[in-house]
């Protein structure tokens, strides 16, 4: 069930990059309406092809946007967390959400009605200019998905995928995966198998995975494997989609 | 060397989907400073990282955006024709260039200042609101692109691509190529060699390629195997990227 924010979700949501450039009181304004809501894992907060009625902010836990293919399959866009907003441009446009969202975790997300972001930056154009911005950095993002997608094999991308893992911990030495392997693999565009193939050649430059802990050795050696992998080993890396 | 707009230029520019729903005098007023230029073949138009001075349309030709990776790849991130627009976002943020912009046949290019933009879209906040609807539909695309990255098989990236170029086209047997094959596999994120088996296979449903013309036999087929490869032979497909 929707519920009020509490104190917790709204320094979170204070702080989201949609926000960014605008007046305390603006932003106060934009969120008034905001609820929040605890959704259990595999729990959906948004479907595809729906009319876009709000935009949301992950306050704790990890979603998942995907699609779902005329196949049946379902492709993974991406996986947001704390701080992370989605669907701010269907909601900005009164249109459809192009993507369903489901929690992979327990999560905590807000919802700001669409309507009332409509109202908003009619009052106050500038909010538009900052929706703007944070729609950019989701175009960004995607881009360089579409990049890495291209151009990078496999394990390229696992590499990238747990430098930014490594990064974003304090203590580089043991990283929880966020979320289960499957996913992971998903995410990232490749076969659970080869994720497992690509985690076994991981291994000869020192990273260990045990069930959902990762140990990264040395970070920078791992960055170098997503930048550039060895041309000789890379051909045949590349047929491991 | 960038001159005035032409009649036929303006004919292209006035029904841009970036300027939909806006009033002419709105949209000739934002086209007033532009300008065209035609570009040979390799070209470049704009440079991944460099300020966003203006955004474009493609007015005649082709127009490749890619990006540089570190290891000195190019990774394409999708080619423009006639009435496409791009670097909206980057021109309206006044942030830089997220791609490169390149011709791959000779093209005709409108080029719209992005400061003089700015300026429109303070006068006139209606303006954001029809950029925010094509920079939603430039999102939807990569989005799209994703999906299909992830989950489809070369053989039907390829068939999806065949399909899009045959219901472009008013006589439905025989299509042409819009630029080369290495091009072509770029853009489906494919190698060269995986695009020529691919186009193999697609010979058992009656498509023939000659050169630089496919002759499709059965769109409907075609359709049916980008939809849903069948599974046996998707297993070996997946792994021809």
């Amino acid at each position: 069930m929707p519920s009020k924010l509490t104190v917790g979700d709204l320094q979170v949501i204070r702080r989201v990059a949609v926000f960014r450039g605008l007046k305390p009181e603006t932003v106060e304004h934009i969120i008034a309406p905001a609820t929040a809501v605890t959704l259990r894992r595999h729990e959906r907060i948004m479907r595809q092809g729906d009319p876009a009625t709000a935009f949301f902010i992950v306050i704790d836990g990890w979603v998942k946007l995907y699609r779902s293919t005329l196949s049946g399959d379902e492709a993974v866009i991406e996986t947001m967390t704390k701080g992370d907003s989605f669907a701010e441009a269907a909601a900005f446009t009164g249109s459809r959400y192009i993507a369903s969202g489901e929690a992979v975790t327990t999560a905590r997300v807000g919802r700001i009605p669409a309507d009332h972001l409509a109202k908003c930056i009619y009052e106050n154009p500038l909010i538009a200019s900052s929706m703007i911005a944070s729609i950019s950095t989701h175009m960004h993002h995607l881009v360089q998905q579409v990049e890495h997608l291209k151009v990078q094999s496999g394990v390229q991308r696992v590499a990238e995928f747990l430098v930014s893992l490594a990064l974003a911990n304090q203590d580089k030495s043991a990283v929880a995966l966020p979320y289960d392997k499957v996913l992971i693999a998903a995410q990232l565009g490749l076969t659970p198998e080869s994720l497992s193939r690509a985690f076994a050649r991981l291994k000869e430059v020192g990273v260990a995975i045990d069930a959902a802990k990762v140990v990264v050795k040395d970070v920078a050696k791992l960055r170098q494997i997503a930048v550039n992998d060895r041309g000789s080993v890379r051909g045949s890396l590349r047929t491991m989609h």
